[in-house]
């Protein structure tokens, strides 16, 4: 199975065209934020360091050393740009945006040259240990919890992504130096202090680095990680919540059968698990990724794909823990959890039997990309969530509700920039190349995972043409030509999950959640055209979960088609929306699509019916049930991604029934 | 109004005379246990010095030096043995069960002798800050977070209450000594480091020295204490946690209008303040007192009589946060909270206007002593609750569910001892002495606030006989003779809040929460026996919480009379019980009286009618919603007190219904 990268596909017209074009405004906006938060000055280590020589260093603002992970934020913002740029040549740009993607490149070319003027000979640049080591202080490859091999991967990652999508290599080759100099001290020498990436995230930079260079020294490289990883007495981290688990070390892991720890960690952890096993046909690595990936989607996952129930960590806790209104479901892990998704479509074997997992992977995509890693961002663009509860209660939950004595609990509204402002920058670079996620190709057959309004030209003569307007609707036109020679000869269309009723215009049944074609041979000029119609039935639903989820027991989500819902208090200004309990047996009907001052919501609102419980007030707090007091009442329900976008408001994803 | 004391009452029988009687294991087994702790040893603070300085001090298991509060644990120890000394002279004992409380008496009298020892001249004691003071360490009225103050007040408090019982008077006039050198430095001189006792029971207790020494001056400097919190610079404490809410410290206290900060220290403080605005008639402070109550009992009380929403600074948060896994609701807070209630009881100024307020103060007592306080020792007398939870689920709350990454959650099982174990003595002099709440005399009106089988005689001749199962039953039989000259005239029985029917023998309705009844004038002996009967229905009920408690909105609890009960996994072997909902049209009917290792859970369980949600399971975590799945079960509760008694459960207070 090969995945088929974003750089061959152009996604043109619907939910994600109008969600891509948007991400120019990212782009600028995290750049502003990154430039005023001095992440864009720290690069320039000299200039840093001459400032606080020449007793400049007085600011009370600005720190006296850079942030151990700042690197990684100036490299996913390149990254995200160079996607950018990479998309944008399709586009049809305003002048005004032109000249704003250009001067996106120019600030990308001059970081990239700051970040060159200032790395070592030997290819080595963080703007935190080379600071620290001119002040006499912490020195390089001494202690792995400081994100130092964790900033070098998306370095990695940012130089060939803008490699690719500009031709300019100096980034690269600064990178393939400094990837060549951990080479020689962690797996020749053994020489630092530590062995495996507290963070990981090289190790999957790495494959990539093996993959653009051809050069398998970086893959040994990223095996070398992996075979390690819970595997050496070096890397022991005795702490309570910064502990083993949180540096994924606590089982070599060919032995693991379960996600554990922080929840980014793990997943970026398990990209490059599934890319080395896949790389050298690893079957134990890869069985140990299945038993990974299973673990945190069927027995730890968030109806929004989110994943992470516990603060304490950043982590992971026990199956079935998911708690609502203190979900931690970070956006970069959702994002994490869709790249291993991907990655795992792309690490199936050449046969049909696991397609049931990759219906999996494919629909764990699809939740993420609308729910969990969407609401991370703003409806313009600029703003972003770090946590995505799945319910707030502001009379409580609220940042200012007591300034004393308060329980943890996420933050009500989305934010620019953080202190650690990791997702913002993954977001972007995240979305700007979702068509990594929407097919791939398996000897003879073409995969059609995800539907967007898109097309798709291979090297070898296939073009696809998808024209929907999904999941506004559930209509899907597929056109499908191939030059001779192409090797292509059946379509796999996937069935989502959800769906429970559909009407296509080809004769097949759904086989493990995919529909097989098989595409007509090559007649002639306008026969080669193979075309096809798909309806999925986006009649709103009400979703519940598994028992053993005791949070959502006795409630249920709305959602349509791939879209969780939420209730939120702005839409039922009269009503504590703590008090309705919903009446099952009526499904949610469509109401319009609302708008916000930050754009408009894209898909429909839902309306349910219930009933608002209202028990009897004073004096005392409690009575004697009457059973009196309670009132029919109606509810409106917005798509989940769109929460908190009319300023602060209660907000619950399950709702209790009737 | 006058307080009627739990010496002139005896309970004779039912539910409390049991209660009582399994005090004395109790006082045993704390005593123990703080042996074994070296809570005992410490007391001898030469010793403790001797052995350090002879080298013997390398017991890993042995502190260094005894722990700040451990004094107050001794005190509280003392104090409750006291009561029970006291309260056992009506009892008939075994020649074991005297031979135990002879034991009880010498241990107490060798401690005495060992504190009065240790003393300093001017009556100073505290085995931690002698043992600090003699090592060059913390010196003693330096640091006002170290409970030195909090320790004087309960050895004051055991003090009185030693010579009371057994007419010893050595550590009440180390004590009186004590309070006269506190006296001169904080209020004469002001020469320590603060001016108020950061843990609040000083206060209170010098009240009660004033009134068993008739010396005003311990009376003025209560009062000294309660007008300096929150008006002092000496007393700032900036911490997060351990902040002026903690330490009630706010606001000064007249300006008070909530119940802030550590329940504990709130309620205690409370009580002084009670104390001092009755004996110096200062009504500003008294309506501070009021707001203060009114505020906890009818915004952050939980069903159960528990106070205490956050584990966070062990304190209040903010009206309406009720969360039911994480209550803190410590007993010690409970206590508190029901000597408070004793306390604005016995201010309720000569007028029947303000019977509201006292039916309340009234019913809470009630509430705390079948609820919060008592689910804080085991039916066996032997093993205690610091936090009492209104849920548990094992699933995810047990200590061992995960041992990484975990939110804090209350303990599953009641342990005989504590690191800080200073809620097993309280429950001890607590209901050792609980014959404190059941009378109090207004003019020529005896109030009858609690329901117990008991005897009172008072000094000017009134006696009360009380016959009853109560709340086995709700019918109670009463008896009142006055000798000649006893200025009783009237009896107000109380009427319990929760009582939806009543019958009673005399003629009257019930007037703000209590029938009063002309008692007959004196007439010959026979005649001077007033006789009634009232029964309150003890019907099983649901009860419901305002809708401003987000925690039980769509809940029902079950109760029957005063006693509030639960739904424990142990009971429905074959059930998730957080997949149970009820049906609260169907009233909870009577079952069993439940016996287990423990002992006897004195009162009937109950059955409930509901349904049982099984929604579908796998593949995945998410299902569209069937409908099927569910199905008719019922579900045996037990009285919230005696939970988890048969090994760890999971539990449930507030119930979902249908």
């Amino acid at each position: 199975m090969k995945q088929i990268s974003f750089e061959q596909v152009r996604i043109e017209g619907g939910f994600w065209a109008a969600k891509q074009q948007m991400l120019l405004r990212t782009a600028s906006g995290i750049y502003d934020r990154f430039l005023e938060t001095y992440r864009f000055d720290a690069m320039n280590i000299r200039g840093w360091l001459e400032r606080l020589s020449s007793g400049m260093a007085s600011d009370p603002e600005r720190p006296r050393v850079g942030h151990i992970f700042w690197d990684s934020d100036i490299a996913k913002w390149i990254e995200g740009t160079a996607y950018l740029i990479q998309i944008a040549k399709d586009w049809q740009l305003t002048s005004e945006q032109r000249e704003e993607l250009s001067r996106l490149e120019e600030i990308c070319d001059q970081t990239i040259d700051t970040i060159c003027e200032n790395a070592d000979e030997n290819g080595y640049f963080n703007s935190h240990f080379q600071v620290t080591e001119a002040l006499g202080e912490a020195r390089r490859f001494t202690d792995r919890s400081q994100h130092e091999l964790y900033c070098a991967g998306h370095l990695i990652e940012a130089a060939i992504a803008y490699r690719r999508a500009t031709g300019k290599s100096k980034l690269y080759d600064l990178m393939c130096r400094y990837a060549d100099y951990i080479d020689r001290i962690f797996h020749q020498e053994d020489a630092a202090c530590f062995v495996t990436p507290g963070h990981p995230e090289l190790e999957l930079a790495l494959v990539k680095l093996a993959a653009e260079s051809g050069n398998r020294s970086y893959l040994e490289l990223a095996k070398f990680f992996i075979d390690k990883h819970g595997d050496n007495p070096k890397d022991v981290t005795p702490y309570p919540v910064f502990n083993d688990l949180y540096n994924q070390d606590e089982l070599p892991l060919r032995k693991r059968s379960t996600a554990e720890g922080h929840c980014v960690r793990a997943m970026y952890l398990l990209s490059g698990m599934i890319d080395v096993a896949k790389a050298f046909g690893d079957e134990s690595l890869m069985a140990a990724c299945r038993r990974m990936y299973n673990n945190a989607v069927n027995e730890r996952m968030y109806v929004t794909g989110g994943i992470g129930s516990t603060h304490i960590g950043e982590a992971f806790s026990i199956n079935y823990h998911l708690p609502n209104r203190t979900a931690y479901t970070e956006t970069c892990a959702a994002i994490a959890l869709a790249q291993a998704s991907g990655r795992m479509i792309g690490a199936v074997p050449s046969s049909e039997d696991t397609a049931v997992s990759m219906a999996l992977f494919a629909d764990t995509v699809e939740r993420t990309i609308y729910n969990g890693i969407l609401s991370g961002i703003s409806l313009d663009g600029k703003g972003f969530f770090y946590e995505n509860p799945l319910e707030i209660d502001l009379k409580f939950n609220h940042p200012n509700a007591s300034t004393h004595n308060k329980d943890y609990y996420p933050e009500t509204q989305r934010r620019e920039v953080f202190s650690c402002s990791c997702c913002p920058p993954n977001v972007l670079r995240f979305y700007a190349s979702l068509g990594d996620y929407l097919y791939s190709a398996d000897g003879d057959t073409l995969y059609i995972h995800q539907y967007m309004e898109n097309s798709l030209q291979t090297a070898d003569g296939l073009s696809v043409n998808i024209r929907t307007d999904y999941p506004l609707s559930g209509k899907v036109h597929v056109e499908i030509k191939k030059a001779p020679g192409c090797s292509i000869r059946r379509a796999a269309f996937r069935l989502p999950a959800w769906c429970e009723k559909w009407n296509v215009s080809f004769d097949a049944s759904p086989e493990s959640g995919y529909f097989y074609v098989t595409l007509p041979e090559d007649s002639g000029t306008d026969k080669r055209v193979f075309t096809a119609d798909l309806e999925f039935a986006m009649e709103p639903r009400f979703v519940e979960g598994d028992p053993r989820i005791h949070d959502t027991l006795g409630k249920v989500a709305a959602a349509r088609g791939p879209v969780i819902y939420a209730m939120e208090g702005v839409d039922q200004p009269e009503m504590d929306i703590f008090a309705f309990r919903a009446d099952p047996d009526q499904r949610p009907v469509e109401g319009d699509i609302l708008e916000t001052p930050g754009g408009s919501m894209l898909l429909p609102s839902l309306k349910i019916q219930g009933t608002l419980c209202a028990p009897q007030t004073g004096p005392g707090l409690y009575h004697t049930r009457t059973g009196e007091g309670s009132r029919p009442a109606d509810a409106v329900l917005i798509p989940y991604y769109a929460f908190a976008s009319r300023g602060e408001s209660d907000l619950r994803v399950w709702i209790p029934v009737l």
